[in-house]
């Protein structure tokens, strides 16, 4: 089986045959951990697990509303985003979408399984991966469903905020959904800038993707949800896909998370700040690096690094696999300062 | 939401607004909790979530292939039996399909969102729920898909092995695939005499399906498997569906609970006799029960029992959405001696 996504530390262990992990650049998730109240609700949690998991995440859903300032009714839980995802292909079976290229592959490998149809709007290199306002037009009368990502993926750049406004109104023109994926939002300096969501109450026909994953180092537990105020269409979603989908490990973890608003805190300033050691030292190097505002790095390589990387126990997402790149271009998580400053010797090492 | 399953604890809570968790006969799971090896695999585990999931879940596979006798690629593991049916009904996309009635609703439930003909085979009462030499008239050409439950839910009947080997026969001549799942197996008197894993080698037509959930008080941290020797068609149940959809703690929880051979001896031997006790009380008060081979009993009572068990803080699983039966049957799952004395004082209470 071919793998095309990042994080996979075990087929590294697995070919090296190695008891270390490795420093894994290749997942965006925070370089934190599991936050500290997290790891103690799962431990709790661990014990009562014999008992089925709320099939409809009722108190995680009361507590994700709180947070959210939406109603319980307005948000649905999955297994991560990526089981979300492909609920709302199936609930929706779109017959024409629209992605972007490059974008995260699994809007488009879920949109394979109904046998839809999918347009692709390059996002360019020479526009520094940024989307323009021909965008418009590519959303087209009988296009059904229309995925972004903002921060996109894996160039980590915004769209200006009154484009997105204008792709809203299109999508209702044309009779779209709009599903905007926020998972990486909460990377931003200044998520509550950017996010959609109040955009929401007018627009039926919106759908914001969020995740625990990334921001909150829980992509081992598995844990998103989607944001709509389309009740009738989220409540097909939990038909859409088997029940149980979010564990009680998961339910727990989530609520707890809730709570970690200094961790976030942290998290954040560390990014800030990592993110522009990490761009100034590969540019240092002469690399092309897109300056991106999330937790990662699109950065090209003409000399390859990741085999001689691997090799020094280093993991990076290389982009051959993304449609609009190829493989010289490569993602790389941004990381703590010490693990940041490994990633940069390895890379001079073999650039050398 | 309407909830067409037993183990909604969650929803009882939020009806009842009570503190302690129900007394839950509606779920078939253990009733000796997470045994003690898993909830330290789980707490273990908590502290590494930061990362993904292995996406193809390698060590497990390797651990359940040693356990079971089979090869790594002859393993998939799901996030929960459930996860495993909608993917092998999205891969597989039939156009007709066979159940029993009763049978667990998911089978058709999955079968429905690929627009599936499902065509039923009637268990009848009078025959004590027990499959018949007909049910091979029932797989016509045209048939692709047959699902069959083994014992089967909610009665806890087996068929005759011969018949079974008939079923296999005859399903290889119309081209039919054949879902087994044996997701009760573990309970039984003679798990090993049941199984149809020996056909396996020869069949690559026939997909095995097992669980934690049941067997290892594992519901809350989903983990199931499929077992087959088409390994093409068990790869494209990977991207049949999202990726990651074993968590981190799945895993591991799975890997130790292969080792925990004393508690499914316990378990095996405490079911054995409550079940029996379970019949005679119940047939002590006059109702009409299907002797189980499993650890659920299918019972009927024409006097109503959900709401004043509720009321009382026992939830039963009703029946009246099972296709076959009425809101006449109940079924109960075999706990320890101490829970079902209670479950047996308070229907006797209500009967009088």
């Amino acid at each position: 089986m071919e793998w095309r996504h990042g994080g996979d530390w075990a087929g590294y262990e697995r070919k090296y045959n190695r008891e270390i992990k490795p420093l894994d650049f290749s997942a965006n998730v925070s370089p934190l951990g599991v936050p500290a109240g997290v790891q103690e609700a799962l431990r709790e949690a661990a014990c009562h697990a014999d008992c089925y998991p709320d099939p409809f995440c009722r108190a995680l859903r009361d507590a994700v509303a709180e947070w959210e300032g939406l109603l319980a009714g307005q948000i649905v839980c999955g297994n991560g985003a990526a089981d979300l995802i492909y609920r709302i292909v199936w609930a929706r079976k779109p017959r024409r979408a629209l992605v972007t290229a490059p974008a995260f592959s699994e809007y488009e490998a879920a949109l394979q399984t109904v046998g839809c149809k999918v347009d692709r709007y390059p996002l360019k290199a020479e526009n520094g991966f940024q989307m323009g306002p021909d965008f418009l037009r590519a959303i087209e009368p009988g296009t059904d469903v229309v995925f972004l990502c903002e921060p996109n993926n894996p160039a980590g750049i915004t769209t200006p905020y009154e484009l997105l406004l204008e792709v809203i109104e299109r999508c209702r023109t044309v009779g779209a959904q709009l599903i905007v994926d926020e998972c990486f939002n909460g990377f931003l300096d200044h998520p509550e800038a950017h996010t959609l969501k109040p955009q929401l109450s007018g627009a039926p026909h919106v759908l914001l993707l969020k995740a625990f994953t990334k921001l909150y180092a829980l992509a081992g537990v598995r844990l998103g949800y989607v944001l709509g105020t389309d009740s009738a269409f989220l409540e097909t979603l939990y038909r859409a896909g088997p029940p149980w989908n979010v564990s009680t490990l998961a339910q727990a973890a989530g609520i707890a998370a809730l709570e970690e608003t200094a961790y976030v805190e942290q998290l954040r300033q560390l990014i800030q700040a990592e993110r522009l050691h990490l761009l100034e030292g590969l540019q240092g190097m002469g690399l092309r690096v897109i300056p991106s505002e999330a937790n990662y790095l699109l950065f090209q390589s003409k000399i390859p690094l990741l085999c001689p990387l691997r090799k020094r126990g280093i993991l990076l997402r290389g982009c051959g696999d993304y449609a609009g790149l190829d493989e010289t271009w490569y993602r790389t998580a941004v990381r703590t300062g010490t693990e940041n400053g490994k990633l940069l010797a390895a890379i001079k090492e073999v650039l050398r």
